[in-house]
């Protein structure tokens, strides 16, 4: 017998619209504000970010439609993407749970970024600018701003935080052959920049001081608009189609999952996943638990809920985020994506409010890594250090499903492929 | 308006037979044969391949069904692959042709190997063995056996030519996460290999080599069986997956092509996207043009058509084959899986024949390279270097239409990604 346990969504069946959770949150979203001194940062948001954007941010509709263009780059880009029941993982394991994972790592650049990077490339060529800025942390976000880019014929600085610049030498080069231009940060291109390498010349940066270095950059020219890859509403709504095409793959093999588990830095592809089917929480009154993985070198959604602001030198707004502060040192670790300190606020907010489930994996990275091997050696798709946690978070919760023989549904989200970060595996699990 | 540039052909629809062109060859295929001297090598082939493999090696049905499980296996790697109109790359080219690439790179471990890797593995575990060994150029055959084995319960033994995985490190740590033995070849394992290695001990090795050393193996292992990944009538059996699907997506579009290209080392890809649409050339006389993209390090297809060995130590039968010779010293290029001495039989009475049309690039790749930059920037998928010889041959193909004017279909084939072997494209464009 053929076992289909890939679940195809039809191109004509992918949806038309984002979703936009923010009419629908269980108390209104608290706003943006200016810190008590120095210049106004909201004022200056007109000057980095298109205008589009900026009424995405706050706006007040549920459902957003695709602008057709975007959609055209979404079906190049390989969407919809499969869902694919674990079969084979739920047999190593011999749970009775059923796993399904959302496959965005079947994407050009290797993750789920490329979503929201299409979307903002668009509405900033749709406006004249000819140039974005960005940061970028693991990298793949710059890698997807990249290819954005270079579809839509747009030029692109990326600002690479230091640490993970240095050891992913073939990611910087995508980049490039995308056409991007790529410095590692902190770089002396910037004030802020140039301030930090005066204190240590190697400094490994961190995502604040490269979105410091990008919103310094884009202020100074006009024919350049900034680009967050994550945390903003703007692109939790376009990461949306993620969920809204799982929902759809879900409906056509009648599930509906009991926990929806993604890993959690900023919260774009855990928010991507689970914004639809928190829908259907707060509507509805259902039970489904969201799960957060995270990394002990970086557990934001623990931290307090309190304005803060998203980068280092202090030139964002303050957003009400559960946060470890902005000028907080996080450790180094493999699964790089993870390393923020504070949660989208639209995510903060559903954390505060109860929603949202942690589950926080040590700094070494072996348990992730060696439960994501499992993964690799039943499912056969090599994940992004980010997903391992996904993965691992999934693993966990199956292996309670053994102990307490509960069938549940279990939807992860695999946000990324890891081929171009080999050497994060090799490291940790000491492959020759 | 949306435009659906990408031909999905759903999992229901996907080939359930594969098509074996030997009963529809124009004339017999040469059998192999045994050299005049020496042990025989036919009555060896016993010892190292599995029973169905040796059938399906001369098999006269036109159509062999897929077993079950591993059809189930080609869905778990993600059969259907897509096939995706060229649009923006035809935009940018400013030609009237049509181009449509085969995404055999959404593969879990980077190429359309996979394909007969799920099929070797699947043989070997029914028949009873316990371990597979195979050689590997480029990288890409050794990972896709070492994802079939494991999904399959399989151990693996690989000798991959030390050329090749010299600069291939995350690659070779690829296949050991998937549980892999992996050796550099000439290794010091085998007779033949501790020769090679007592001549030259950093001796770079080649495809001939590794085959010896794979054979050498389970030679003196009962338990174990060797696996091909090229070259062998078997191989491009299960390689015409490919081209089966490709027809009844251009089915679906109502088209079919007036040039099928791909790029040609041993001849597995290639194979695997023609010979269903030879079949229709050799059955109806239609004048549809078969393109063999080669590097001029290796243009086996101008080579002369007879008999010779598939391997250095001349452990295979004797093989009709274009031949370059199969002790020929092949000079390493990025595209490494182009480097090898002759084309597979089938490809080769097809050329004798008047089939096959090649192009023959430069060996420094600047010219291919460039011509896939084009590509990556365009369609924003990063092919394997090996992919990159046929954009270059289809996108010179597209610019002739556009000097002539002519309408013409244009098929090619991406047969794998290159996100692991960025160092290529960074080495010949001289990235940062």
């Amino acid at each position: 017998m053929v076992h289909n346990n890939t679940i195809q969504l039809p191109v004509e069946d992918m949806p038309t619209s984002w979703y936009n959770i923010l009419p629908d949150l269980p108390s209104p979203l608290p706003p943006p504000m200016d810190p008590e001194e120095g210049p106004s940062r909201l004022k200056n948001l007109g000057n980095i970010f298109s205008k589009n954007i900026l009424m995405q941010e706050a706006a007040e509709d549920k459902y957003i439609t695709i602008p057709d263009e975007v959609r055209d780059l979404y079906i190049q880009s390989g969407r919809p993407r499969p869902l694919i029941r674990a079969k084979r993982l739920e047999n190593e394991l011999n749970t009775p749970a059923k796993l399904y994972y959302k496959a965005e790592f079947y994407s050009p650049t290797g993750s789920h970024k490329v979503n929201t990077a299409i979307a903002q490339a668009y509405y900033a060529k749709k406006e004249g600018y000819e140039r974005m800025a960005t940061e970028t942390g693991a990298g793949q976000w710059g890698t997807a701003l990249a290819y954005a880019c270079s579809l839509l014929g747009l030029e692109l600085t990326v600002y690479w935080v230091r640490a993970a610049s240095s050891w992913k030498a073939e990611r910087f080069r995508l980049m490039q052959l995308y056409g991007a231009d790529v410095c590692a940060s902190p770089s002396d291109r910037t004030e802020v920049g140039r301030k930090m390498l005066k204190e240590d010349p190697n400094h490994p940066g961190g995502l604040g001081i490269a979105i410091s270095e990008a919103i310094e950059d884009v202020s100074t020219d006009e024919k350049a608009v900034y680009s967050l890859g994550s945390v903003l509403n703007h692109v939790l709504l376009h990461q949306t189609i993620i969920g809204l095409e799982t929902k759809k793959q879900m409906e056509l093999v009648d599930d509906y999952p009991d926990v929806v588990i993604s890993c959690l830095g900023g919260g774009s592809n855990f928010g991507g996943l689970s914004i639809p089917f928190f829908k259907d929480r707060i509507k509805n009154g259902n039970d489904t638990k969201f799960l957060a993985a995270q990394s002990e070198v970086a557990p934001n959604l623990k931290g307090e809920y309190r304005y803060d602001f998203g980068d280092y030198a202090e030139q964002t707004p303050l957003l009400k985020m559960c946060t470890l502060g902005h000028r907080e040192q996080i450790q180094p670790i493999k699964g790089d994506g993870l390393r923020y300190h504070a949660a989208a606020p639209i995510i903060s907010a559903l954390k505060a409010a109860g929603y949202i489930d942690t589950l926080i994996f040590p700094s070494d990275e072996e348990y992730v890594f060696q439960r994501a091997k499992k993964f690799v050696q039943t499912e056969g798709f090599l994940p992004a250090a980010e997903s391992n946690y996904s993965i691992a978070a999934a693993i966990d919760e199956a292996l309670e499903c053994k102990n307490s023989g509960e069938e549940k549904t279990i939807l992860f989200n695999i946000s990324g492929h890891g081929f171009m970060d080999m050497h994060g595996f090799a490291d940790v699990l000491e492959l020759q």
